[in-house]
C-alpha cells in the first residue's frame, strides 16, 4: 500500500508521523495532505535506510542537489563527494543524473551512501544503454528498453523518478505551431522528442502511463512529471507548449491519484520575474494542488558563472509564491558538469532562497532561526553569530580573516559600530 | 539652477540630453521625470569629471557600491582598487563611508578618479573629526561641525548625500515605546540618536533643515534621505518607527522640491519578501513617487557570508517593484570590511537583481541582452556566450576549466545534449 492509499483509509504511519515530527506539524495534517495530494511522502518501501521526506503544502520548502558523472567527466569518488557536500550543506534530496560511466554501479553506490531521498530519470539510463550497450542511437531505444530500466530503478530503492510524460504529439505540436528560440531544453524532453519524430510515434511514457503507474506503485515510487517542454530562456517562458504540458500534467495527476500513486509537478526553468507568480498559479490550479519542484527559475539568461544567484532569486520568488520544492543550480551551470565547491554554492544558495521564502509564506517556526540571529547580532555576540549561520564555517573563515583591534565589534565600523552607539543613546 | 528647476522651466539641458541617450528614452521623458520629481540628476555641478546619471522612474535601475576605509583597515590604495573594480563590474555609482585616516584626502583621491557620480555620508566625518580632531566623544559634535562638513563637502563636488534628517524626537520616540530587537542599525542614525538624547535636542539635521536645503542647492547636490531607522532584521521591519521615518521624509521632500532640490528617500535593510512590496508602494505615496534607494532588502537574517545572495533576492523583489536604485551587499556584510574580491562579488549579485528586476517592469531594451544570449545558446556558439555574460572572465574561465570532448557541447551533457538533440527531433 501507498502512503498515498493509507492516508485515504485514514490511517497515519510511521512515515507520517516521522514527518510530522521534522516539521513541527500534527500527523494528522501530514495525512490528510497526502491524502488530498497536495504532501508527498518520498521513500521507496525498499529504501529503509533514508528518512522518509514529506514535501508541499503548509511544510518547509525542500531543496535538491543534482548530481552524476557525464560521458566527459566520470569519477564514482567525487559524485560521492558532492553527495556528502551537498547534504551537509543543507539538501534534502540528491538526484542522480548520471550519463557517463555504469550508471547502474554509481546508482547503487549512491544509494548505498545517502542519508536522503534519491531521485533519477531513469530515460537518461535508457538512452545510455542503447548507446553503450546496444551501440545504437537514442532512437532505437525501445519500449521495453525504457519499461525495463524503470522496473529496475524502483527494484533498486530509488525514491522518486522523473517522467516527462507530458511530452505528446500534442504539446510538441503546439510548440512547434508557435515557435521558439530555444525550442527544448531539458534532456529527457528532448531524447523523447527525437524518438517520436524518428519513429512516428506517440511518447510511451504517455501511452503507456498505466504501466508506469504499475510500477511505481508496487514501491510506492512518487513520480515527478518531468517538464520536458520547460523555456529555456526568457523570451519562451509560459507559452503554448509549455501550458499545454502542463493541463496534460495535470491529467495525468488525476490518473495517479485514482491508482494511489503520488506525484510532484516540475516546473521551469527560465522566467522573468513577473511571471512568476503566475506560473505558481497555473501549476496549483491545473495540478489540483499536488507540489510543484521548480528548477531555478532562473530570472535572466545573461549570467553565465552566477546562474545560483539568478535561480535563488527566482526560487524564492517562486517559494514564496506557492513552490514547495527548488531543484539548485550552481555557478557552473550552463558552461560545465559542477565541481564540489559549485555543489556546496550552489546548496546554500538555494538554501537560502528556501529559507527566505518559509518566512514569507509563514512556515511555522521559520523566523525563529533569525530572531536568535537578530538577538546575537544586538547582544554583539560573536561566536553565537557564527553558530547559528548558515554555513558557519564560512561565516566564521571572513570574521578571522579581519581581526578588529576590539573584538566586541567588527572591521567594518570599528569604534563607530551602530549596535553599540545607539544602545548609548536609547538607553 | 538645478536640474529640476530647469525641468520646472521647460529646459531640456545637457546633461538630460545625455542621460536620455544612455537610458535609450526621450529627453523630454527625462525631462518630465526631473520636473515632477520622479526622476534624480546626480552630479554636483562642481565634478565635470563624471558623466550625470539619471535614476528613477521608467529608467533602468542603478547600483551603488559602498567603498571607504575604517579606523581598523585603512589604504588608499585598496579603496581605490575597490572603486575600479566596482566600476569594471558595472556600478552606476561609487559611495566613499570612509571613517579611518584622513577622510578628507581619501575622498579627494577617489573623486579625481572616479568616471561615476559619488555619494558620502557627511556625518561620519564629523563625527570621526570631533574624535579625531577635537579628540571629544561624538556627542560634543557641534552643529557649525556638521553643517561645516556638508559644505565643505559640497564644494568638494560631492554629487550626493546621505542625511538622516527623518530621525527625530518624534521617530525616535515612536521606535522606544514599541520596542525592537535591533533598535539603530544604521551608523548616522546610530550618533544622531546619541547626539540627541546626550544633548537633548532635535535631529540639527531637521531642524535646520533649509540650511541644508541652501547649501546643496548652489551645486546641484542630490540629497538622499537617509533611513536612519531601518529595520536591522526581519522582526523589526515595517514597524512604527521606521514608517514615522519615512511619513517624515515624505514632508521633507516637498520642502525639497519646493527649493528645486533633488531627493531620492533611502529604504531598507532586512524585510520578509512578503512585506518587501508594501515597503516599495508606501514609500511611493508618502515620497510622492521620489525616487527610492533600497539598501538590500535582506531576506533572511542568517546567511552571513552570503548576503550579497539575500540581497539580491530582496533586491530583485523591490526593484520589480518599483525601487529604482540599489545599495548592494557584499559576502562580508554583517562580519567584517569588504576586501576587493567581495566588492566585485557584490557588484556582480546586485547587478543580476536590477537587470532581472528591468526586465520584470519592462524598461525599454532590457531583454534585448537576455534574448541575444538566448540565440547564442541555440546556436551553440560559446564564444557569443561568453561576450555576452554579465562576466565574461567568469564565464569563459569556468568553461575552460572543463574542456569537452566535443568542442560544441559541454561536459555537463556532452552528447546527450538537449540542444543538439532536439534540433534533430524538430527539424
Amino acid at each position: 500500500m501507498t502512503q498515498l492509499l493509507k492516508a485515504k483509509k485514514g490511517i497515519i504511519t510511521e512515515e507520517m508521523k516521522r514527518c510530522a515530527l521534522d516539521e513541527n506539524q500534527e500527523a494528522e495534517f501530514i495525512r490528510k495532505g497526502v491524502s488530498e495530494g497536495n504532501i508527498v511522502i518520498t521513500r521507496n518501501t525498499e529504501h529503509r535506510s533514508v528518512k522518509p521526506l514529506a514535501i508541499g503544502k503548509g511544510l518547509t520548502t525542500k531543496i535538491n542537489a543534482n548530481i552524476g558523472t557525464s560521458k566527459d567527466h566520470m569519477d564514482i569518488q567525487e559524485e560521492l563527494e558532492k553527495m556528502r557536500v551537498a547534504i551537509k550543506a543543507g539538501a534534502d534530496t540528491i538526484m542522480d543524473l548520471s550519463t557517463g560511466g555504469s550508471v547502474d554501479e554509481i546508482r547503487k553506490e549512491i544509494m548505498r551512501e545517502s542519508t536522503v531521498p534519491i531521485g533519477t530519470v531513469p530515460i537518461y539510463q535508457a538512452a545510455v544503454e542503447t548507446i553503450q550497450n546496444k551501440k545504437e542511437p537514442i532512437v532505437n531505444m525501445t519500449v521495453e528498453d525504457i519499461f525495463g530500466v524503470i522496473e529496475k530503478q524502483a527494484e533498486d530503492g530509488v525514491d522518486f523518478v522523473t517522467v516527462h510524460c507530458g511530452v505528446t504529439r500534442e504539446s510538441v505540436g503546439r510548440l512547434k505551431t508557435e515557435g521558439r528560440i530555444m525550442d527544448v531544453v531539458s534532456r529527457g524532453g528532448a531524447f523523447l522528442v527525437e524518438w517520436m519524430a524518428y519513429n512516428n510515434k506517440e511518447n510511451p511514457l504517455f501511452e503507456h502511463f498505466d504501466r508506469l503507474l504499475d510500477i511505481v506503485k508496487a514501491y510506492d515510487v512518487t513520480l515527478s512529471l518531468g517538464d520536458g517542454l520547460r523555456p529555456g530562456c526568457l523570451a519562451d517562458a509560459t507559452d503554448r507548449g509549455q501550458l499545454q504540458e502542463l493541463i496534460i500534467l495535470g491529467e495525468l495527476t488525476q490518473r495517479a491519484w485514482a491508482e494511489e500513486v503520488q506525484v510532484m509537478i516540475e516546473g521551469p526553468g527560465h522566467v522573468p520575474i513577473n511571471q512568476i507568480e503566475a506560473n505558481v498559479l497555473l501549476q496549483k490550479k491545473l495540478c489540483h494542488n499536488a507540489p510543484f519542484y521548480v528548477l531555478g527559475p532562473l530570472v535572466t539568461d545573461v549570467a553565465p558563472g552566477y546562474d545560483h544567484i539568478t535561480s535563488a532569486i527566482g526560487g524564492a520568488i517562486a517559494a514564496s509564491a506557492g513552490a514547495d520544492f527548488l531543484c539548485y543550480v550552481t555557478p557552473s551551470e550552463h558552461l560545465g558538469l559542477p565541481y564540489v565547491e559549485d555543489v556546496r554554492e550552489g546548496v546554500v544558495a538555494s538554501k537560502i532562497a528556501a529559507h527566505a521564502a518559509d518566512i514569507s509564506k509563514g512556515v511555522r517556526g521559520a523566523m525563529d532561526a533569525d530572531n536568535k540571529m537578530a538577538r546575537s547580532r544586538k547582544a554583539l555576540d560573536w561566536q553565537s553569530q557564527i553558530n547559528l549561520a548558515l554555513d558557519p564555517d564560512k561565516a566564521s573563515e571572513i570574521r578571522a580573516d579581519r581581526k578588529p583591534q576590539d573584538s566586541a565589534v567588527c572591521t567594518m565600523c570599528g569604534d563607530y559600530c551602530a549596535i553599540k552607539v545607539s544602545s548609548r543613546g536609547l538607553q
